[in-house]
Parts: C-alpha cells; structure tokens; sequence
C-alpha cells in the first residue's frame, strides 16, 4: 500500500519569540544549522516515504512560503492550507480525506513540524515498522519514546502489563513525583504526537468518534476534484470543531498499538530545548553566533549577528534578532508566549 | 581672581561598553536625558565659572570630538590635548601651568566628567564657597561628600575631630563593615575627586612634592606661547611619571581643607550607577528605550532602538547598542572591563 507522510505544521510558533514572529513561525527557523525544521522532517525518511509523497498542512498564510521554502521537495498541491486553525483533529482529519479522495487509501504518517531526532536510521526502521503495523493490522500506531529523564512537559503512553504494544491509556503532563515513578517503572512512554495509520481507518474513527468533525469532513471531501473545492474549504474548515487527535481518537479508540521508539528525539518546544539540540560547552553554555562571556554558565545565547556580552549570569536564553532582544530565564522559557500576548495587547503588532 | 573650570576628560569609558567606546568614552555619552555628561559638567556652573573660562583635558585622540560636542561653550584652545593618559597629576599639572604662563594666576576647579548631580543650585553655593575659600587661604580645597550609605566603591576623607574644614586623612575603599563605622562616625566624607585651589599655589606642591613631575611641567611651561608649543607637549608629556593627585599632592600636603558637599552627588562610574540616577519604577526597573518584562525586577534595560524583552529575571543590566547586547548581573557591573579587555585580546577591535 502507498505511504504518505503528513507533516503537521501549522503552529504560530510564539514560544520561540523573537526568531520566530507570525510570518515566520518555527517550523521555518533553522535551529539545528541544517534546514529548516520543517524540511529536516522529509528529508530524514527518504528511505520510508517519497519526499514527493508528503503533504504539508499548514496556515493559509504560511502555504506560499511553505511551498517555496520546502524548495521542489513536493508539488504545490501538497500543500495543504487551513483556513483557519481547528486543532489536530481537524487538520489529520483533512489529509485523510485528501489521501483517500484523490489517492484511494494509503498508509498516513503524520508527523509534528518541531521534532529533533538524532539518529534518523533508527528513525527510520521504526517508521518502517509502524507503516508495515498499520497496513497488516489496520490499527492506529503511535509512536512512544522511552523517557530518559522524568520530563513533566510531555503526556505518556502507558503500555498494558505483559505485552509488547497494546496501550493501556494516554497519561496527561505529570508532576516531578508521578513523572519518577513513571520513569522507574518502565511501563510509560512519552507521547510524541506522531502516528501511522491507513488513511481510511482514521476516517472510520472519525466518523464513530468525531460524528460532527466528520460531517465537515464529508462535504469538503465531496467537494474534492470539483472547481468548488476551495470555496467548500473556506467556508466548512473554519467551523469544524477544534480537538486534538490525543483526545478525540487516540485516548477513545480500542485498537491503538504504540512503537518503543528509541532514536533520540527532542521536542524543539521552546528555546530551552536548544541545551538538547546542542552539546554545551565546558562552562555549559550553548552558543550560536558571536559571544564573549564572563563568569558566564548554563546560558543559551543565541544572536543573529551582533555580540553578545555577558558577566556573571547563569541559566539565562539570551537571543538578539533584527529588531529585538529577549533575556529569560531558562525555566522560564515556555513564558516567551506572555511576551508575545503582552505585545498584541499593547498592538506592537510589528513585533510579532 | 579670575576663575577657571578645569574638567578631567580623559577616561577610556570602558565601564559603560558597549555603549562607551574608545572613539566615544563615557564622557560624550548623554546618559542623564539632557546633554553629554562633560557639556552637563559646564552647565551646571554658569553662575560661578563663565563657559569659556572652563578647560577640557582630554586624550588627543577624543580633542576634536570634544571640540565639536562642546558645541560653542568654548575656544578651540581650551581643550588641551594629552598626547598619553598620565593619570591625575600630570593632567592637573599641565592645566596649573597652562593658567599661570597665558594667564598669569586663577582659582581652579577641577572637576571629573563622569559626576551627576541633582541639586545644581547647592553644588553651585558649595563651588563659589571653596573658591572664595582657595583665595582668601592659598590652601588646597577639596569638596567632600556626606555619606549617604556605607559606600564601598568611594574613598574617604577623615576630618579632623572638632574642626570644620581640616582633614586628618585620606583613606582608601573600606570593606562593607569598616565603610559602615564611616557611616555612623559623621567624621568621613566620601572623596569625591573635586579640588579648587590656586593655580600657582598646586605649582607649589608639584615642586615641592612631586618634583620629577614638576621638572616636566617647567619643561612644558617654558615652550608655551612659542611655536615649539606643541613639539614640547608631545616629547615631554608622555614621559611624565604617572601617579594620581591623591597619592602624589593630597595625601601628603599639609594645607588642605575639605568641604563638606551635600547636593545628591552620584558618579556615574558604570551601569549600576543608573539605578541612582532614575527614579526605578514599581518594579524596580530603570528602562531606556523599548522594553516588555514579564516577572522583571530591578533591572537597567537600556536600548539603542531594538525592543528588549524580559522574562522571570532580575538584578541584571541590559544593554543593547548597534552592534552589540550586553547582559551583565548588576553586582558584577564593575567587570564590564573585563569584556573590553577579552575583545581587545581577541583582536576584535570593531567592538571597542
């Protein structure tokens, strides 16, 4: 069966303010100094999926630069644009419908725009694995990271007692203590929003699931192939209701199976994230551009093309962009949104 | 007696990089909102020395800058040019002799180009005082300053017990608890590095104390008013032996008398000293330029034009100039030099 590849990229991208603004949200920016995210997320399963065979759903407003910054990976019509933003649901729901509307069926991998992976051939065989699960089964596979560390910032997967791949229920962001004994027992994975499944199978699980999310996905599907199919999408998208896959389907569905993956994988959530990205040096500071510092630990400084100086200061992100400087503290570095509503607020709309 | 200002301008300003540079010291800096800090210095005295009375010393270097900044306050002839940093003696030395051999005699006052001051009309009224007071005693009169906490960064001056005006001792910076027994003792002023005195009485002590430095400035004298002028300055001047006019005159003269000044005096040694200077708001923030703070305390943001944006920190001096961010813990402002002097070891010369 053909596979698709689905790349989830319609984030507004303010926690990595302020490289990231609304015409250039993360899935653009160049973190790992290869290409940009999005593009790094076809090009690492080249070997599973035709770089021609990915769609990108993304925002109305980004699908032109979309286009032109994945530089002839895909053809223009892959692109997938939302007219407005409705959540994952919405948005896995519409590449299925795509898939199975112009292409039959085929096996969907949908992938989130943000994901740092460090060894892409085991990636790789994972992906592979799960693509052959999901056609020869024709459950929902989902992708569980072995946690390393007791992370309070991602949901788990908790797998049932004595098998191998049956999921016994999703798990919410846990606190430092029930992240611990997750992490002990051995039974949890981290939920990395990447999953592999026909596209047909999906769309059955709408339609028992989501009944109201599917109805919208109907008429656009019949719309397809037709001259109103824009029109049709303009006018039922924005009115689909907003849910994310995790809770609309996967915590619901009784036949979701999840893969061990084991491949180095960092969420590339917000600019704290840049410390997995990189190897710190000996004083532990993660730097990108120029930097000279005294007395100077733990910080990540990131600086588009000025110096930056520091003195005595720790556990600081420091990022310099054409028309702006963020301090922050590290922990707090999941609070750059708050820059960002506060900079709406204030209508310094040429900020954002 | 005629008077005269004489204004100590020759500092290399690498406490406020990188704002301050070494084309563009502290002294041109307009830190205050008004005017640059060395033309303040002149303002402020317009009832007690005429503008075009007043002398600049500064580095050959800056002596055109000076000029053009000075913006008409003075003559071309005023700025007198130092071909090398000789510390305070040779500075104050060279200005004594300028007086006496173009103009015959005056009362000096000499005064750093790095102080503020907020109550200009009781600077002006302690200024004339000590000026009267220099010509009617001959002594040396130096302003000190009323503690107003237990300063660690200042020198002191000990005043004789039941006198109003004779000085004990000088002192050096005393630690935390030796500078509060200062404090309470009501007998130690801070040394705030103004003197006022007659220009031919400092000769004096220059051939009496430092007489290896007074053998130059005869050297100097003696040329000025021909046309070796300018040859002579620039073959002796750098061979003047450095030495500060506290060590080398005040510490040992016998005739000195202090004033006590009480007029909200602050030197504007280095970032940290914004915080005197500006009223800090709420949250303690002293902001120039842009800036957004989320959880931001008792932080100096100061912008050249980019927005600085802060998140959960505080006691941190930000600075953003046009080619360079500077992010240092407020305690450790003093150590902005140690910045400078990695660029200048690392050869980066385009940053100093």
């Amino acid at each position: 069966m053909k596979r698709y590849g689905v790349i989830m990229a319609g984030g507004g991208g303010t926690r990595f303010w302020p490289l990231s603004r609304k015409s250039l949200p993360k899935q653009f920016l160049n973190l790992t100094g290869k290409d940009i995210m999005v593009n790094e997320t076809i090009d690492r399963l080249t070997e599973v999926i035709l770089k021609e065979d990915f769609f990108i759903v993304t925002n109305q407003a980004h699908a032109d630069l979309t286009f032109l910054m994945a530089a002839g990976r895909l053809q223009k019509d892959h692109i997938l644009a939302e007219p407005a933003a409705r959540n994952t649901a919405a948005c896995i729901g519409y590449a299925a419908m795509e898939i199975v509307r112009k292409f039959g069926d085929g096996v969907m991998c949908i992938f989130p725009s943000d994901h740092y992976i460090r060894n892409t051939d085991a990636f790789a065989r994972t992906i592979e694995k799960a693509a052959e699960l999901a056609e020869e089964t024709g459950k929902l596979i989902t992708i569980g990271i072995k946690p390393t560390y007791p992370a309070t910032g991602y949901g788990y997967i908790r797998k049932k007692k004595h098998s191998g791949m049956e999921v016994q229920e999703f798990v919410e962001k846990p606190d430092l203590e029930t992240a611990k004994q997750y992490l002990s027992s051995g039974s949890y994975l981290w939920n990395s929003g990447m999953f592999v499944w026909k596209a047909s199978v999906i769309l059955d699980h709408f339609r028992e699931l989501l009944p109201d999310i599917y109805a919208c996905l109907e008429k656009i599907g019949a719309a397809m192939k037709t001259p109103k199919e824009q029109q049709v999408i303009a006018k039922i998208y924005p009115t689909i209701p907003k849910i994310s896959i995790d809770y609309g389907i996967m915590e619901r569905a009784h036949d979701v199976l999840v893969l061990d993956g084991d491949f180095g994988w960092d969420d590339v959530g917000s600019w704290e994230t840049l410390d997995a990205l990189y190897k710190p040096d000996a004083n532990g500071n993660v730097i990108r551009g120029e930097h000279i510092g005294v007395d100077t630990k733990n910080c990540i400084s990131y600086s588009d093309g000025k110096l930056i100086a520091t003195v005595g200061v720790s556990d600081l992100v420091i990022v310099e962009t054409k028309d702006a400087v963020l301090v922050c503290d590290k922990k707090r570095a999941q609070d750059v949104r708050k820059i960002v509503e506060t900079l709406e607020e204030q209508g310094k709309t040429e900020y954002l």
